[in-house]
C-alpha cells in the first residue's frame, strides 16, 4: 500500500496537484490556470502536465503514488468516473478517471470539491474530531459538505450537499440555476457584487470602488474587505445582509441535521475573517431551535487551498483501499 | 431474546399502544385521549393503563415484552429518557423512561414521533427497500424523519429532520416556533387554515365551510378534502398554494440530501390523496436539480397510524440489542 497519494483541485480559474504523504503532509504544490475556454482536451493536457510537474517537484514517480483524488467543481458520475457536466471548464460526459489512468497507471477517484474540501478539514484541519459537520463555503456560489456519523455523506447518487440551491426566498432574485430566490442568489459573493454594482451604477459607490465599473468579475472578496476595513457603510450594509440571509438559511440546516460543527471557509470568510463569522453565527443561532443551535459550534476553515488537495487525495485513498 | 416488543404513540390529542410481534404484525391496539389540561402526572397515570390493556388485550404479561419505545411529539433527551419539552402535553423534563421501567421492569426507549413513523414505513411500509429517504408528514406542522445509508439520523443531539422549521420566505408569515417565513408557517394544515379562515371572515366561504366560524381547530384535512371534492375554486388555491410551497422546500432538500425516496405521511396526504401528492412531486421536481430530483421517488406512507407503533418499537428492539 502506497505511502503517497495526489490531491488534485481542478477549479474554474486555476488547477492545482499536490503529492499528498502520511499525516497529510502537502510535499509538492504546483498550478496552472485552466484554460476554460480552450476546450476539454486543452484542459486536459493541462491536467497531465500539472500532475506531472506535482510529482517530479517532490521527486516521486508514478510508481510511488496510491491514486489520485480530482477534486471537480461539476456533477460526476462517481461510478463510471466521468465528469457528466462542469460549466465552467466545458467537460461533458468526460472519463477523466479512464483517460488518466491510462496515461500513468494509477487509479483516479472523482470528488465534488466542497466535498473534499469539507473532508480536507475534517481529516487534517478545522473540523477534526468531529462527527456530525456541515461545511459551507460561500465564494462566487454557495457550496456544501455533508460529514454525517463520521462519514462523507454524498446521498443516492452523490450528488449531496447542494446548500446553495435551497430556496430561502419564494420569488426573490434569480439564480444561476434557473430557480428564484435561492441561498446562492441571495448570499454569495455574486450576490453581493450585483448589490455593489447596483450602488456604483446610481453613484452612491465612487473612487476606487467604482473604477472596473460594472464588470461583476472584478468584484473581489477584497473589494468587500476593503469597504469593511475603511467602514464604507454601504459595503457594511451588503456585507451584513448577505451574512445575516446566510445564517438565517444555516439555521434552517441546523433544525434539519443538528450537526455539532458548522465549518465556514471559502473567500469571503478568509478575507471578511471574524467580522463576517460573528455576523454569520448570530443569525443562525436566532434562526435554529435553540437546543439544537446549542449542539453546534462554528469554525472558520483554517487550510486554504491545501483543504482540497488533502481531502481528494484522503477519500482516493480510501476508496482504492476500500 | 423476547419477540414482542410495545410500540407507544404519544399524542397531543390521543395515545395509542400495540404489542408488536415478530414481522412487525400489531397484535393489540389500544387508545385512549391526552389529557394534556390534566397535567403529566394524569397523563402519565393515563399512558400506565393503556399499556396494561395493550398487554391484556395481546394476551401477554410483562414477561413477554423486550422493550417499549415511545413516540413522543417533542423534545427528547434519549440518553437519560426524559422529555425535555413537550408543548402539548405538559412534560417538562419528565423522566418518562425511568418512570415506566420503575413501574413495568422493561426497557423503555425514547423516539421523536415523525422519526417513529418513518422508521416503521422503512421497516415494514412504503419505504421497505430504501436506504437513503427523506420523510415529511405535513399536518398541524410539518415534521421530518431522515433515513440515511438505511439507518436513522438524528444527529449529534437526536433531535435532526426538523424540515418544518426551515425558512422558505425571509420575513414570512409567523411560525408557532416565532421565527416568521418557515415552511410549516406556509405549508402546513394549519397554514391553509387561517387562509380558509380569512376567506370565510370576508364571506368569500360560507355555508357548510363557514359554520365553525374562526374556529382554527375546527379546520381539518377533511375541510380541506370536501372543499377538493365538490371542486371549490377558493379551497382549492389554498391546497395547491401549500402543495405548490411544500414541493418547492422538499426539492431544496433533495439538493442538500439526494435521497432515493420522498416518503410523504400525514393527515393533509391521506384526505386529499393523488391531488395533493402529485401537486407536491411537480413543484420538488421544478426546484431540484434535474439529475437529484431523477434519483429520487415520491411515495404515500401506507401505515398510518401503525407507522408510530411499529417503528417504535422495533426502535427500541434495536436499541436493546445493540
Amino acid at each position: 500500500m502506497a505511502d503517497f497519494h495526489i490531491g488534485f483541485d481542478l477549479g474554474g480559474t486555476k488547477m492545482l496537484a499536490g503529492v499528498v504523504g502520511p499525516d497529510y503532509q502537502v510535499l509538492s504544490k504546483t498550478k496552472r490556470k485552466s484554460q476554460s475556454q480552450a476546450g476539454p482536451e486543452a484542459v486536459y493536457e493541462d491536467i497531465v502536465a500539472t500532475l506531472k510537474d506535482a510529482l517530479t517537484q517532490a521527486g516521486k514517480t508514478t510508481k510511488d503514488i496510491g491514486a489520485v483524488g480530482m477534486s471537480v467543481p461539476g456533477i460526476l458520475d462517481r461510478k463510471k468516473g466521468t465528469v457528466v457536466r462542469t460549466p465552467n471548464l466545458g467537460f461533458y460526459d468526460f472519463p477523466l478517471a479512464d483517460r488518466l489512468k491510462a496515461e500513468f497507471g494509477f487509479p483516479v477517484v472523482l470528488e465534488n470539491d466542497v466535498n473534499a474540501g469539507t473532508w480536507g478539514e475534517f481529516v487534517a484541519g478545522a473540523a477534526r474530531g468531529h462527527e456530525h459537520i456541515l461545511g459551507v463555503f460561500p465564494g462566487t456560489g454557495i457550496g456544501g459538505g455533508l460529514i454525517l456519523n463520521g462519514r462523507l455523506y454524498a446521498g443516492v447518487g452523490g450528488n449531496a450537499g447542494e446548500i446553495g440551491h435551497m430556496i430561502l426566498q419564494v420569488e426573490g432574485p434569480l439564480c444561476g440555476c434557473g430557480n428564484r430566490g435561492c441561498v446562492e442568489a441571495l448570499a454569495s459573493r455574486t450576490a453581493m457584487g450585483k448589490d455593489a454594482i447596483g450602488l456604483i451604477a446610481n453613484g452612491t459607490l465612487t473612487g476606487a470602488y467604482a473604477e472596473n465599473g460594472a464588470d461583476l468579475k472584478a468584484i473581489s472578496s477584497k473589494f468587500f474587505s476593503q469597504g469593511l476595513k475603511e467602514g464604507n457603510p454601504h459595503i457594511i450594509a451588503i456585507i451584513d445582509r448577505a451574512a445575516d440571509l446566510l445564517g438565517t438559511h444555516i439555521g434552517g440546516c441546523l433544525n434539519l441535521l443538528n450537526p455539532e460543527l458548522v465549518l465556514i471557509g471559502g473567500g469571503l470568510v478568509e478575507k471578511l475573517g471574524d467580522y463576517y463569522l460573528k455576523r454569520v453565527e448570530k443569525a443562525m443561532r436566532a434562526s435554529a431551535w435553540e437546543f439544537v443551535a446549542a449542539d453546534a459550534v462554528v469554525k472558520a476553515a483554517i487550510l486554504g487551498d491545501d483543504a482540497g488537495l488533502i481531502g481528494a487525495a484522503d477519500l482516493a485513498c480510501k476508496a482504492v483501499e476500500a
